[in-house]
């Protein structure tokens, strides 16, 4: 049997981060990255190349699940909307891929990557790489960001399964 | 030749206004509605309800253009969070129908429609029912606002023609 694939997801317009895991008790790094978008293209034209991105990205590895944070943040109202467009994109391709989508908070990501709900963007990415064994912090920050949240759902779901859920 | 077809928009998770219509002096509507999803469904599983129906619309109707309101709105940052999702999706579709996308802002909306701008809920629908000589106002508002962002557009185009631009 194929162990777990993740895809995490870090949506935003600019820069969508990516990172796919697999396994449930060492998962390794099978890809990540970040889709990147030109703020000069027309945002239509923009949120095609992201969808196509994260289509190819879904048909690929296959994942079993979508991971990506829930996100309640920002004073930034502007902000918000270009992420949900973002996000929508995301949760679009997951549906036609009849993959399902699971979201985690901030705090759940940190709390369960990390073991400390308050961690920082450094020490997160220090987790990151230490349980992937990665020799060098995953670069830029929406990958790093993306394979946490990938990471969230396998130690989660191991969680689930440890107590039989 | 065909007179302008334009599909205005007004793009929400739960309820999608859309409303088509057709000619540059005397604009007629040829469709009109919304596509509704169920709160109690996953979101992924709604954006790609939302996704097909305005496929199918574009489809269906082949515009010049799709035309939505511009947001800045919004205390909540939630809403506009959503609103973002639904936003990426009918962004997304006409990107791939290679429809072009133009926003106007509310206040554009409101004066180009009803000469006012800042003409209320109530003014705006009864000035599209008038100007689309239907008996009765457009319904639900959501319907009405896509109306008016495509009655928007077709008025603007023509002042646009008019002035040479």
């Amino acid at each position: 049997m194929r162990e777990l694939v993740v895809a995490g997801f870090d949506p935003g317009t600019a820069r969508l981060g990516f990172g796919v895991i697999q396994g449930d008790e060492n998962p390794v790094p099978i890809d990540y990255g970040v889709i990147e978008t030109a703020a000069h293209e027309p945002m239509p034209d923009r949120l095609k190349q992201l969808y196509e991105g994260v289509t190819a990205i879904l048909r690929d590895y296959r994942p079993a699940v979508c991971a990506i944070e829930q996100l309640f943040f920002s004073r930034n109202v502007t902000t918000a909307l270009s992420v949900g467009q973002a996000r929508g994109i995301v949760m679009l391709a997951a549906a036609q891929a009849a993959v399902p989508v699971v979201e985690y908070t901030p705090a759940e990501v940190k709390q369960s990557v990390s073991g400390y709900g308050k961690a920082d963007k450094n020490q997160m990415q220090e987790m990151v790489r230490i349980i992937l064994g990665l020799h060098e912090a995953p670069w830029p920050d929406d990958a790093a960001d993306a394979l946490a949240v990938a990471l969230c759902h396998v130690q989660l779901a191991r969680f689930r399964d440890a107590i039989g859920e």
